[in-house]
């Protein structure tokens, strides 16, 4: 098989053959194809897209191009969740002991993060003694423990996938629905997911700007799922402004706590309740019940302390450390610094995701490169979210300073400035933001 | 200026700007760019096109990331004439002496052949002494000898389009017109072309292989040229059958001196005095003639010997022998080896001229890579052409062997059945090509 006649079939809009894609993948992996021959037939593929087959096709050989991992050990389906990113997304530490709570079992590969999406694993190192370094013959132990294992310890899954990825993030081919679907999801398969929920995140914070992009994107992953056999749900909620009220890994774990004692955002009770039930449901653990009854039964959980009883056990059965007050012990105190005030009087009309998260990022709490280091207790604290009337003055949130910045940083009245910024105003009512979107099947 | 918001501004269909295009071609040329960015740019312009300020602008950069050929000392007007490719194409030893009966100086900078397209500069090397590596400071010299010159010593012309050239042949990024003509374009004005000619082919034999396409590459050129402020004609030619009779080296010379007897082909003399009529108005040299008119004095030229001796003045002046029979002497007498009958009654449909281009390879007329040798005597010969009618039996064509072919060597049995098979014969009377197509300006 030539690679120049797979380009030119896909230059001229042909669908390519699932030998096609194999050889493209299998050449990509063993890297016996220039890097200049795959970012044509990527740009290509960009450009003239790909049918529901040969996504899937995709998805399955970029899964299959290295180890694959074996979740047959877990007592039922194994469901996983996965978000296509945001700014406060602190969902997965709240859905494992949900989920937990209805006997699925949470099984969770995650990730640090990069730029300015928060990683779950950065999140739970922020408890001190938790340990994410869990090897995979070690989760059976765990799941036996608390019913739920994190493991920052992600084998190599899907090597063509990074392979891919790396060349698409400089020849300006990221941006296209059968290349993200198809990354997603066959990182996913080769984890073990029997089955998969997606939160898709839209908005200003997420990758995908617009809530018709998230449901394109959404409604492939579904496509590829159900055409490889993992049967999978798409709930689209909004990322314009961040999730919850807290940006910053210690901060955001707090906030994670707030919610289990029931004094939680809505908006991050809604999220977590809408994937919750649908993880729920898709692992055959919903007991018949309806969705809408399951998200008001995952509500009450969540209020009545249920969730955070199981919350203890998984901080524990991983080495974290519980107080005598009852929160977990973390890593740093966050040290509280500027406060920004409401440059006018009126209703908050947006907070603009995407800017807040590289104010954090700026603040230390996120990675520019995979090198740097974050601190744990920098982050940004919100009091007021979009909806609320405030009058010029009020405190809209609060910058956290992490431990390598000092004092007089610049970067901290940089970030300030551009967190004010970022905040707009109405003299109008405005609605608060409706969280769940929509859920796709 | 960063190469990948090139890309992706390309990526989105916007326009590049002219300084845009400037960093593109000069990343290229410096190679500080990585082959991976460049396809990547390439495949979005093939599919999401150019306008013509764009492909002006790339045309001229590209034209200018070298040596620019100083053209200043002929007297009067530079016209090139430039053919995109064709089987049997023996144009160029015609029209320059055609149009230097008019006083049109012929400056000509002519490549060698590659793939099933003859190479002018292998042509004249047939005949015996021609030297055509001249000098650029000799040209002067020939130019008051003959009024022409004809130089396989190329300087370094457009750098920037060989590399691309190089990378968008084997990343399925040829196909474009914005590409082919900007590709072009470049080559001509870097070579010192004040006003150009184009001989744009279509056919099975042609790059372009319908009609539309060509019209579509034709205009764009001429738009090209117009904004570069070189005035350019095309004349559109048929190229569905080879053009006139022979396909080889020795023997399509010895067709042109056929033609230049007055015994020639009319599809030959056709295209040549449609080509060189233009040449000749565009160098200001038609003394106020009109195009129908001149082109009937091109005709009358060939006709009665006026050519002809123009001919042996161009030969002469560079070094070729004519013998006193008056044909000029050839490296290798053409040794003919086996004819090819028709294969039924009827009249000739169709004589397919891409397989006849890659059979006369296959005879040693052509290379398929720059490091091939070729036999000059190799090739075919066509007594009849499309429209002729012939009995089952009549010989079609013969072949010549070429000095590395032996008698018995399957390539000419091979490449018998090639030609074979490229003719084909219909009952109903068949209308001869049409040479010309159209013109355009």
């Amino acid at each position: 098989m030539n690679f120049v006649d797979i380009i030119l079939d896909k230059r001229y809009g042909r669908a390519l053959s699932d030998e096609q894609i194999d050889f493209f993948i299998k050449s990509v992996t063993d890297k016996t194809v220039p890097d200049y021959q795959v970012s044509a037939l990527l740009m290509a593929i960009v450009l003239n897209g790909m049918d529901d087959r040969e996504m899937t096709t995709l998805t399955m050989k970029m899964a299959s191009s290295g180890e694959m991992n074996d979740l047959s050990f877990v007592d039922g389906i194994a469901v996983d969740k996965h978000s296509t990113g945001g700014v406060g997304d602190k969902i997965t530490p709240i859905v494992l002991p949900l989920c937990a709570t209805f006997g699925v079992p949470g099984v969770k590969l995650s990730g640090r993060g990069l730029g300015f999406t928060g990683g779950t694993v950065d999140k739970f190192e922020s408890v001190k003694g938790f340990n994410v370094q869990v090897s995979q013959e070690d989760f059976p132990k765990y799941l036996e423990k608390s019913g739920m294992v994190i493991s920052g310890q992600t084998p190599s899954l899907a090597p063509a996938d990074k392979i891919l990825y790396a060349l698409r993030d400089v020849t300006g081919t990221v941006d296209s629905i059968p290349l993200i679907a198809s990354s997603i999801m066959s990182k996913k398969i080769a984890g073990g997911a029997q089955a998969i929920v997606l939160d898709v995140t839209c908005g200003s914070g997420a990758f995908m700007k617009t809530e018709e992009d998230a449901r394109k994107l959404a409604s492939a992953m579904i496509r590829i799922g159900n055409l490889a056999g993992r049967k999978t749900v798409a709930v689209i909620t909004n990322m314009d402004e961040p999730l919850g009220k807290a940006v910053g890994n210690v901060l955001e774990m707090q906030e994670v706590h707030e919610v289990l004692l029931g004094r939680g955002s809505s908006d991050v009770v809604e999220v977590a309740c809408a994937l919750a039930s649908r993880m729920i449901t898709l692992a055959g653990k919903n007991d018949g019940m309806s969705i809408e009854s399951l998200e008001e039964e995952c509500k009450k959980r969540i209020q009545d302390g249920t969730v955070l009883a199981k919350y203890y056990e998984l901080i524990i059965s991983q080495g974290g450390n519980i107080l005598p007050s009852g929160a977990p012990e973390y890593v740093e105190k966050p040290f509280e610094d500027i406060r920004v005030p409401a440059t006018q009087d009126g209703y908050i009309k947006g907070i603009q995701a995407d800017v807040i998260g590289k104010a954090s990022v700026m603040l230390g709490a996120g990675r520019l490169t995979k090198e740097d280091k974050i601190d744990y207790g920098a982050g940004i604290c919100f009091y007021r979210k979009v909806g609320d009337k405030v009058k010029r003055g009020d405190v809209i949130c609060s910058l956290y300073r992490g431990e390598s910045v000092t004092p007089d940083d610049e970067k901290l009245f940089d970030a300030m400035e551009m967190i004010s910024d970022a905040i707009t105003y109405s003299s109008e009512i405005v609605e608060p933001t409706k969280a769940v979107i929509d859920v796709l099947d």
